[in-house]
């Protein structure tokens, strides 16, 4: 930790106690002004984006990793990204020394102020990258072991291989959007257990999954495994997921290839991306592992973070919604510097932009599981709103939200939240 | 059928009777002047490659469909994909035009053709677009059951959901490689069936897969479904797939979520796209399906198209390969339509550039099989070759090509190959 990370460092910015964004988090992402213009790279304190395409432009980033790189007035983070911490933390650094409080520069000049401060409602974020490639783990021990005893019973809920290794998929970059966005409720395939032929028609059983996922900043050449230890350096930054689900097409399509049409149709994201450097107060220890991993995947220390995490739904009936879960990240079996490393054991090559979520992350106790299948018992226990309506999947109309934040003493780095809302079915 | 099918249609650049690549071809691929120079689009007449970006630059192309819309000065074909079929058509009658026997324009402006015909051996080859999103299909019956009676018997060698939908999963867009890019045998986690716990090291079990992918053109946009009887529309056209496998990191990583590092260590295409316009003299009914499939699956007509296929290995200690197997795309059971009609039902977006591979292709017969797991039956029947050595899976040093082609009377179009070769594994 280093004074960027002094509870006491305030921006002049205004910034409420509660934000997310306070000038410890400095998090990256691509915004568009609602009046015009290109989208390009900004940062957020409190509710003002910082334009750093701005700042780029009027020679502020100066330093020896920034200087001359052109990587801010780009519709994307991937060159950014690509250059790695020692840039990212020249940014992050310099970003303080124009924003602290004391510093005037920004502060006094009205005109540049103008050219770089705009206001978050008068933005429009967008996707913060060019997502290469987008995986999906199953590293939550808890939603794991829930789905293995929905479907196949308590004696073989977790597969054999699950303790030995972060089980993951591929999944579509192609539909990952950004929060806001919403969606229509999928066609598809299905067949109940007692028919006899599978029909068509929309998703009867659509669900949300509550994860957070990184971004792979510097990737690895084909045939380059990035050694465990060295993991940390080819993570951007996380934002949270929603991996929208459909729970009966999934259900009949799923074997023995694994999820295609059942999750592909939207996978939402927040538009934030949280760096390492802004979550390292919240470093961790995640749970004891046993049996011992694999040399491989063996590491030490505190490769986790603590960040608590919240759902919430809002039906069409409601004014604000309710919260129907909470769990935190630091509760997943499998971290983030394993599940890289075990994805580049084989050789994968890993590009700058590329996606790993965590999966559904998953508490022990009955509402901290991150997903309705798990929270309703695969339909048997609906939900009960606070509008006196019921759930076990999500109606049309619904919006769900998820967000996220770490708190350390008065210190306090958040995610924002991504949202989105079901349309109905075109069909 | 039109006259750019016609067997009497020559070009003025020699092509040998038995070339894949007569005047009635024309593929799309991407180039690199071995002398220096970018990447760029060109076709390929015997062995002659025509540059394209040079025609474009010279203003040959002036229909109304590709006139200033610089497609061809590109290091990919995504933008030309973008177009749509007018303008691939467009394209291929002007190149018919220009390269005919009878053709004089390029045929006798000396600098004209040294500015735009370069020798095959003075090129390289580089990957056709780039790739969004990668699917693997899983469309051959013969393939799905000789996996099912191996892995669960007989009795249920194909799932429930076979006959009904496409099964398909998603690949890794970020290791495609074109042809002749050689590969590292992966590292990996395997757990022998008599073995208490996992292992971890190079794979023991490394095998091809035979199979042929289509690239989408004009893609969809989130929430829309393409309908099956227009699915062509939003063909581009198709390459050769060897969809390397490691079978075992596959077998026990794979449950339940699909193959994952099995996989997405390599996955390797032919350079050349060979268009839907090419292939049409080649159409064909497909086998037929009983149960009949669902109404938005249900096609007419001839839907898919006769092309043999070839597998040839060549071992460090042979001349030339030995063919080990072959087989005909006709005998995929799901055919192109039907695939991205299902991968676009559910709303899942497409775009220019995605590669929807068919999955390995066996056919009925012993010596039509796909894959060293089927030919060998999972290690139990080696594969005697004409060196004297056996083979069960891929040996480091092993050379795998793939090659296709459609005959119908005295007209050939074919994809040229696919080639890679088995490095030892980084330890």
């Amino acid at each position: 930790m280093d004074q960027t990370h002094d509870p006491a460092l305030r921006s002049f910015i205004p910034v409420a106690p509660d934000s997310d964004f306070p000038i410890q988090n400095l998090p990256f992402g691509i915004f568009r002004p609602r009046s015009g213009g290109e989208a390009r790279v900004g940062t957020i304190v409190g509710h003002t984006v910082v334009d750093l395409a701005a700042l780029e432009r009027r020679g502020l980033f100066a330093g020896p990793e920034l200087r001359g790189k052109q990587v801010f007035a780009r519709p994307s983070l991937n060159r950014f990204m690509e250059l790695g911490r020692p840039a990212w933390r020249e940014a992050r650094l310099r970003l303080v020394e124009l924003l602290r409080e004391e510093a005037s520069s920004l502060r006094d000049d009205a005109g540049l102020r103008a050219e770089v401060l705009v206001p978050e409602d008068a933005t429009q974020m967008c996707l913060p990258c060019e997502i290469g490639d987008y995986t999906d783990f199953y590293s939550s021990r808890e939603h794991a072991t829930n789905v293995g005893m929905m479907f196949r019973g308590a004696e073989s809920a977790l597969m054999p291989n699950w303790l030995h290794l972060p089980v993951a998929y591929h999944g579509r970059a192609g539909t990952v959007v950004v929060s806001g966005t919403d969606f229509h409720r999928p066609m598809g395939q299905s067949k109940a257990d007692d028919a006899a032929n599978p029909g068509f028609g929309p998703s009867r059983a659509l669900d949300f999954e509550l994860e957070v996922g990184f971004f792979v900043g510097p990737g690895s050449a084909m045939g380059e495994a990035v050694p465990v230890e060295r993991a940390f350096d080819h993570i951007f930054g996380f934002v949270l997921v929603n991996d929208w689900s459909a729970r009966d097409i999934q259900k009949w399509e799923y074997q023995p290839l694994g999820p295609f049409l059942g999750k592909n149709f939207c996978t939402s994201i927040s538009p934030w991306v949280v760096t390492l450097e802004a979550l390292e107060p919240f470093r961790c220890a995640g749970p004891v592992q046993d049996p011992a991993p694999l040399s491989y995947l063996r590491n030490a220390g505190e490769r986790t973070f603590d960040i608590e995490l919240e759902v919430r739904l809002r039906t069409p009936s409601m004014g604000a919604g309710d919260r129907i879960s909470g769990s935190n990240f630091r509760s997943l079996y499998w971290d983030p510097s394993q599940q890289l490393a075990h994805h580049s054991v084989n050789g994968c090559r890993l590009r700058a932009g590329d996606l790993l979520a965590s999966g559904t992350i998953s508490g022990a106790a009955k509402d901290s599981r991150g997903s309705l299948l798990e929270l309703c018992w695969k339909g048997t226990e609906p939900l009960r709103l606070s509008s006196g309506e019921t759930r076990t999947y999500l109606q049309d109309g619904d919006e769900l939200t998820l967000s996220g934040h770490a708190v350390r003493g008065p210190l306090r780095v958040g995610f924002g939240e991504v949202r989105g809302r079901v349309l109905p079915a075109r069909g």
